[in-house]
């Protein structure tokens, strides 16, 4: 929502797409020792000798993920790689390349490539990835960008494989990154009425963080090992808590009962449920962008991880015919419905 | 060109982003060992065991890298795939697994998204892969396809390896998909004058079909193994072949000599050129798309390769200093520069 006048403006036919790409990715280095040759051939090469291996892949479009008028470009670009690395690290696997391919339109200067490849390259410093290839194009319209995210696994963790009688945890808290967006759309609002309006986003950094900035819970695999806790299932929460309980459940062949109460909410979001007049309980459930980790863990686990901070048991697992179901606060039982984005809606 | 009145037209919004990719993605089979897990997970769990693996992505933007007005969408969803599969094979693997990403407006029904798998299920079926992962997303305009591959390798080859006094080898032939491109150009211009020609291109069969389908020399990655010849260098011809042996001639640290007389033309691209009124030297060394292999061998190989068609033996490799030429029918040399596509171009 800040203009910067003075800001450079290079345009991108200044390079070849070759020439691009070289400018782009001259600081990235390689650490992975699985990484043979990186950025530079037709293909990448890896070793990860008797390792098995995870990829994943996922698309960012705007105007349907992001909103460039609130999103700074370093944050996209950190946020395009914690996106994947969290399918990762869903998987108990520890994560080692990605590739990145950007389309970009023409009214895109080459320092709003040089920002998101910043995000970027703080993410895999961060995650300690390597980035090892991609593909830079334009578009007609808007930015695209396409990351594949690769791993190394000794035991994987599946979302099928729960049981009757598991205990459901989930990582950190829920519902923040869902709060965040709605304070950005509300004050995108207000600056289009008023754009010398100076809003005090004081109460709001903490969701507004978790919106813009999100974090992948690459401590609580190495946790999860340290603990020796093997988790049952797994999946990280993009779409939101019900839906990934649905794919939970409907994997594995299992029911579940979810405890309202024991869903973990950060005071702020609480605070600004109340301001909006929304139930925290439905943000929790269907807000999504949360990218904290949903597992299930045998019951004789729970001493290991029952003091931990990190962890909220919120349920337990039942036979399939029981079904998926939330217990309110006030004790009736409400179907589990997914509500995540629908993307493809009109 | 041909508009079918009684298509039928299921809109996306009819399916949850889940019930899409399901959707599209039923038929798709499992053959490849080293898949241990494809589609339906957080993400594909692959196991090489101690083999190496190649990795490649790219990218396809609608009015960038295609035109759907003439490109039939199986046609693209096949393309998509074989232009990614021809860059594990200049590495001198075996492709294994994609991923595939689509980003598609609201405009597409979901029969334009069953056309596009179909035409990536053909290719996967034809190339002996697997489709393991991928994201299908809204756009706000057009149609963009991503493509990761996957493949393992024994013994890669680099584009950094060539020696002076190498051969340099290309297989099939070249600039017949750059002249396909301008057919259809034309045809494209007429219709839009008058929707009721019917277009004569039973004399450009050949180079429509190299631009609208072309295919990737697995088949050579096989023969080499077969003739014991390991290329000391080795690039893909997407961008043509200037660009290509300048990427080779840079990284290897090598100068080259290309022969005019010795570039392998189809006769239809012959033909075309002079009705084009292009000279077909030039198509050959920019037009791209050709996804043919460019490499160099060392001098005591050519024994094993000159007799074979698949083949042409179109020049050798120089001390750097002597730089990078086209040697012409007039015996006259002249520097080769990069000409291939520049997206970014205004």
């Amino acid at each position: 929502m800040i203009e910067d006048k003075n800001q450079q403006r290079t345009p991108l036919s200044g390079f070849g797409e070759f020439g691009l790409i070289d400018h782009l990715t001259k600081n990235f280095k390689i650490n992975q020792s699985s990484t043979i040759k990186g950025i530079g051939d037709d293909a990448a090469v890896l070793n990860f000798e008797n390792k098995k291996i995870v990829i994943t892949t996922d698309l960012l479009v705007e105007g349907v993920h992001f909103d460039l008028s609130y999103m700074p470009l370093k944050h996209l670009g950190y946020k395009a790689v914690v996106v994947n690395l969290s399918d990762v690290y869903a998987m108990n696997a520890k994560a080692t390349q990605i590739t990145v391919s950007i389309a970009v339109s023409n009214r895109f200067p080459v320092e709003a490539l040089e920002d998101i490849y910043a995000g970027i390259e703080t993410a895999a410093k961060i995650y300690d990835i390597d980035v090892i290839g991609g593909d830079t194009t334009s578009s007609t319209t808007g930015l695209l960008i396409s990351i594949t995210a690769i791993g190394e696994v000794e035991d994987e963790v599946y979302r099928n494989g729960a049981k009757p009688k598991d205990l459901l945890v989930v990582t950190g808290d829920l519902g923040a990154a869902f709060m965040g967006l709605q304070v950005l759309e509300r004050e995108k609002e207000v600056y289009k009425v008023n754009p010398n309006s100076q809003p005090d986003l004081e109460p709001y950094t903490y969701i507004i963080e978790r919106q813009l900035k999100p974090e992948a819970r690459k401590d609580i695999i190495k946790l999860l090992k340290d603990l020796d806790v093997k988790p049952t299932s797994m999946i990280d929460i993009s779409d939101g808590l019900s839906s990934e309980i649905i794919h939970l459940c409907k994997q594995s062949n299992v029911g579940c009962d979810l405890y309202e109460d024991k869903i973990p909410l950060d005071p702020q979001v609480i605070s600004t449920c109340e301001e909006f007049n929304i139930d925290s309980t439905t943000v929790a459930l269907n807000g999504g962008e949360d990218y904290e980790l949903l597992f299930t863990i045998s019951q004789s686990d729970f001493p290991k991880i029952q003091a931990n901070p990190n962890f909220s048991v919120i349920g337990y697992m039942k036979e399939a015919n029981e079904g998926m179901h939330l217990v309110t606060r006030a004790d009736s039982k409400i179907p589990i419905k997914a509500q995540g984005w629908k993307n493809f809606n009109d």
